[in-house]
């Protein structure tokens, strides 16, 4: 490749992130070239303030430039219902879908025995802490359809199932699917049907 | 959405690059607020390097440091060839193949009437005067199977028939097919089965 050190390294570090590989990161990289002042400078300077600013809200896990996130510090979601869900994004798709007015709780992962992810890698200790601080009454499990976030539903149920009314989302999930694919009606639909576990 | 104004702007700012949309931008921040020391910073820093150095050669049209390219530059590169291509993208796919040694000329674009493209927008009268002074004997048009690529390739072969011997890439480029998407390896072949136009 005839182009120098520093735009290769550039190239380097975009085809690291996920969904993007190395045609794709240099595609990235003459695009932001040619439109350096429109997007390479504001993109440069975005990244920069968010490496700054952006941090894990202590309560939930979510992503804010707060320390306690906007939804945690809002009091009219303090209604007694707890989502817990698998990872950021999968909030993130909640909140577009519109349509729950509660909290979130975000494990960060699901068990795991091969990959060695137990109760205290994911965000298990503090949800049970919050359950009882938080005055909630219905936990809703909306984890992946897949074989690990099942087991995780199951082992947070077995610890909360005698404090709280559990549910989990119901049809609209594809076996297998994950949140954060959904459409929003499908998101919709599958929080309306709650079931009871 | 739940995430604060920072991280929703540099989510803007990433859907908009080519091969990303929304949810990969979304993907893609979420990924770097989690690795802020290890990838974040770096890649903010980077950004920041190349938007201060990266320029266009000023002969070819390649995208480096410096003034005058890498390429441009070599005197054992000066060997009486110059491939003529499209995008910048293209001499990169030319350079990971390897086996062309002579020079290139980037013409930025297509000639095309739809939209108002003409030989002044794109960097044909240089090519037409580095013919002369770098004392060019084989111009390869090395431009996509594509309605543009080829009329262009004509356009270019009239301005230099009586100059130099014109031929392009022949066997392996598929109807319609782009440069960039091209394995080494048939790039290879059509460069070395290339014809006299
Ligand atoms: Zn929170
Ligand atoms: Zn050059």
């Amino acid at each position: 490749m005839s182009s120098t050190r520093d735009i290769d390294a550039l190239i380097q570090m975009m085809a690291k992130l996920p969904g993007l590989g190395p045609r794709s990161a240099r595609r990235a990289v003459l695009h932001l070239i040619r439109k350096r002042d429109l997007q390479l400078m504001p993109l440069a300077d975005q990244l920069q303030k968010v490496a700054v600013t952006a941090r894990e809200c202590l309560n939930c896990g979510n992503v804010g430039t707060t320390d306690i996130c906007d939804i945690c510090e809002a009091e009219k979601r303090a209604n007694g219902m707890l989502c817990v869900v698998e990872d950021v994004a999968d909030l993130w798709a909640m909140e577009r879908a519109g349509v729950f007015k509660g909290r979130y709780h975000v494990l960060g992962g699901t068990l795991s025995a091969l990959d060695q992810v137990g109760p205290d890698q994911l965000r298990i200790p503090k949800l049970i802490d919050r359950v009882e601080s938080e005055a909630i009454t219905e936990v809703i499990l909306a984890l992946n359809a897949t074989v690990d976030g099942q087991t995780t539903a199951h082992y947070i149920a077995d610890q909360l199932e005698e404090h709280v009314t559990l549910t989990s989302l119901a049809q609209g999930v594809p076996i297998g699917g994950e949140l954060d694919y959904l459409d929003d009606g499908t998101i919709s639909a599958a929080l309306n049907a709650r079931k009871a576990l």
